[in-house]
């Protein structure tokens, strides 16, 4: 397999980790942002929709969006299973993964922030603030699910990562990014914590990959 | 059940399909988002996100994020099949339906739009031409991968709705309402009609519920 991502992408990120989680390596095809490499005619041949990540498999087929890829993995590599059992519970932790995935990143994302910057004249400041309105929004929301959650262990949903911890740590990463005071958090914070000591998280950090600035 | 939402949400509307295409009828409770009823107490206690849609379940287990509820249904409720039976066909599908899920719907999403008028001084036409960029670009990539598919009946997958029709009919209706021209995606501009065919689809329009204007 073939994973088209860019280092800093939080999309790239969180797919980087569930890949890890199996147990999967593929190749790693940088596709540099900055240079708006995902623009150019090369990369709009695997991926009409312009947007890292994408995962060609080794028969040529293109799989593109995280979120659907992500649950490709789950089907096509079920072990260590990333959703619990049950469908009520997978609707918990697939509703904590899509706070981050559909309500604070997407808003965040590089091609909105340069819309804000050049129709808007935002400076790092402006953009800061926006970013950190909607990070707070979400991350409000997750800490109050986690908190009502008597059954959690160290993680989003119980003693293991899931699918909700593959979307979160990579938010938490760009909230830092951006400036955002993470102490408001505390049951987020311990999360990334108990992820970070894990080597399918922390091998899949940005500062980590071979694109990233020495 | 219950189904807390709001006649012109689109996740709101892409929910309302899907209860339809698997022959369900939960109680509609209107949040009017108008009136900023979401963001009271009432519904914060439903919801801390305070955002609609929310299914209550008959044992008062309360289901957010229109993508975790629509997955739910599928793996409670599994016939009609609203995805394709096999991994690649279902990260096909899952993809176009991430597509409006993560990249159009949650940039055009109403506290967004809000923030652009408060915080920016946007007026009608910048509104439009905002949403009108985030809808053109996720509708190009849609319909150039509705166009890769030489299998493709008159739905976006096959000869029969799923997914990807639930998120994407809302979506048309978005851009309608946003002054977007839809001749420009004549494979999506059908498949909006074929969906508009089936009364799963036709009754949960936005003009079709309780709370609609009159």
């Amino acid at each position: 397999m073939k994973l088209y991502n860019f280092f800093r992408s939080g999309t790239s990120h969180r797919l980087r980790i569930a890949l890890n989680l199996k147990g999967l390596a593929p190749e790693y095809i940088a596709v540099d942002l900055r240079t708006e490499a995902h623009l150019q005619d090369a990369f709009k041949a695997v991926n009409p929709q312009q947007l890292v990540p994408a995962l060609v498999l080794d028969d040529g087929d293109v799989l593109i969006q995280s979120p659907a890829i992500i649950e490709w993995l789950e089907e096509r590599h079920p072990n260590p299973p990333l959703l619990p059992a049950g469908p009520e519970a997978r609707a918990k932790v697939r509703a904590l993964a899509a706070i981050v995935g559909c309500d604070i990143h997407p808003i965040n994302n590089r091609r909105i922030l340069e819309t804000l910057r050049k129709q808007f004249g935002c400076d790092d400041a402006a953009i800061n603030a926006w970013c950190g309105t909607w990070i707070s929004a979400g991350f409000d929301a997750i800490e109050a699910l986690l908190a009502a959650d008597t059954a959690r262990g160290d993680f989003c949903f119980g003693g293991a990562p899931t699918l909700a911890d593959v979307y979160l740590v990579p938010q938490v990463e760009s909230a830092r990014r951006f400036g955002v005071d993470l102490s408001r958090w505390p049951l987020i914070s311990a999360v990334d914590a108990a992820c970070a000591a894990l080597p399918a998280f922390a091998d899949a950090a940005p500062a980590r990959q071979p694109d990233a600035p020495r």
